[in-house]
């Protein structure tokens, strides 16, 4: 069954509204009217992003817009501990790519982090870009939550406000499997550190070690800034 | 260090040739010359897909070929065990991505599969297309042995003659992650059945209960073929 994104705070989360009908508009209702040319009869699911699921039945298709009788309304919990993706963005298609798959794997959040050799600061357009094809990946992933997409921050500033960080290294000797599995264990949230492909600054790698930020490993290939993040996720996701 | 391919059987093998010239021809040779201009006195790394990698110094450069002087010549070990990722090739940008991410991710064999829900079989130009990539992702990712590429076969003959796979399945209970892992512990290499995105048909899914093929699973999402094929490849690098 597809799945549309109701838009954020919308009234499929009311109980009262669960013998009513919603109106879907803007770009998904295109989709769904245009696109996928919906007849009054078709099943389909909406989601709020923020955890509630709809199923419900199309009972009139307008210009841009499709009427749905909500038929079953159910809340799924976030995932927990929540795994946070804090990484120099590459380029291109590379940063396309990565979103898309840190989204499928169910990543709870990304941070654009700025760093002196970073060669990427998304501006607001390009943030906008990415957290519609997250949307995308997310219906197509079936995920309750949307990937929260924050603004680029300095790497200084982002250790200021996050105390569960993680920095990916290939000289260190931890592994990041064993990170994610004692995280998992004991229900704590985690933030992996991803570094630009020319690396940290000596500035940045002694500020490193005076927080403690500890390094950890992925394995013995060298990886691409998107590939370490998607390993990160995958590894995250299967432990 | 830039590294370039010398093609497979090259005398960079010869423990005489240690001494000896290399003649860089070809696209890598066109690559080192007229992308990159080189000049004499440039080092760069050769390696043969097959584990031998040297160290050199470009003594002379033609058109399109240039000496290489050899001063260093070492063999790397293939990495044991082996996974083997197995998988109904997914469509355009999302295949490129695939072969590209599991060579760096340090997968030692791809093997296109046929299923009768298949979408991709995967031509000779194609497939030659594709392994110019991974040789590119391989030399990226300084890895001294090429990814192999099997030709495409149908998942019941693959069965008959690989003895060691299991099967990605969202609906088992059973982890990779611990496949993976006791895999390693016991030193045995691994194959992981990929599906098509329509699945498995009834016939297929008998034929892996009656073999015993074991299912096992990634995480709580859903994969697309390209994510679930990255996913299982960082999680056997990490495990």
């Amino acid at each position: 069954m597809d799945r549309f994104y109701s838009g954020p705070g919308i009234s499929i989360v009311d109980q009262e509204s669960l013998s009513g009908q919603f109106l879907l508009q803007g770009d998904e209702a295109h989709h769904l009217v245009r696109v996928l040319r919906a007849k009054p009869g078709l099943r389909i699911e909406l989601f709020n992003g923020q955890g509630f699921v709809a199923e419900g039945e199309v009972v009139a298709v307008k210009k841009n817009e499709a009427v749905i009788q909500l038929l079953r309304v159910w809340f799924e919990e976030k995932d927990r501990p929540a795994l946070t993706v804090a990484v120099c963005f590459p380029k291109g298609d590379r940063l396309t790519t990565m979103i898309e798959k840190l989204c499928e794997l169910g990543v709870s959040r990304v941070v654009p982090l700025i760093s002196e050799r970073s060669v990427v600061d998304p501006g607001e357009g390009k943030l906008q870009r990415l957290e519609k094809l997250a949307m995308s990946a997310c219906k197509q992933s079936k995920r309750a939550w949307l990937m929260e997409m924050e603004s680029p921050v300095e790497i200084g500033a982002y250790l200021e406000k996050d105390e569960n960080c993680v920095l990916l290294d290939p000289r260190a000797k931890k592994r990041f499997l064993d990170v994610a599995v004692e995280s998992r264990r004991v229900q704590k949230d985690l933030t992996c550190l991803i570094g630009p492909e020319g690396g940290w600054s000596t500035g940045e790698l002694e500020m490193f070690e005076q927080k403690q930020v500890v390094g950890c490993v992925l394995g013995k290939s060298v990886l691409r800034i998107e590939t370490a993040a998607m390993a990160v996720a995958s590894v995250w996701a299967s432990a």
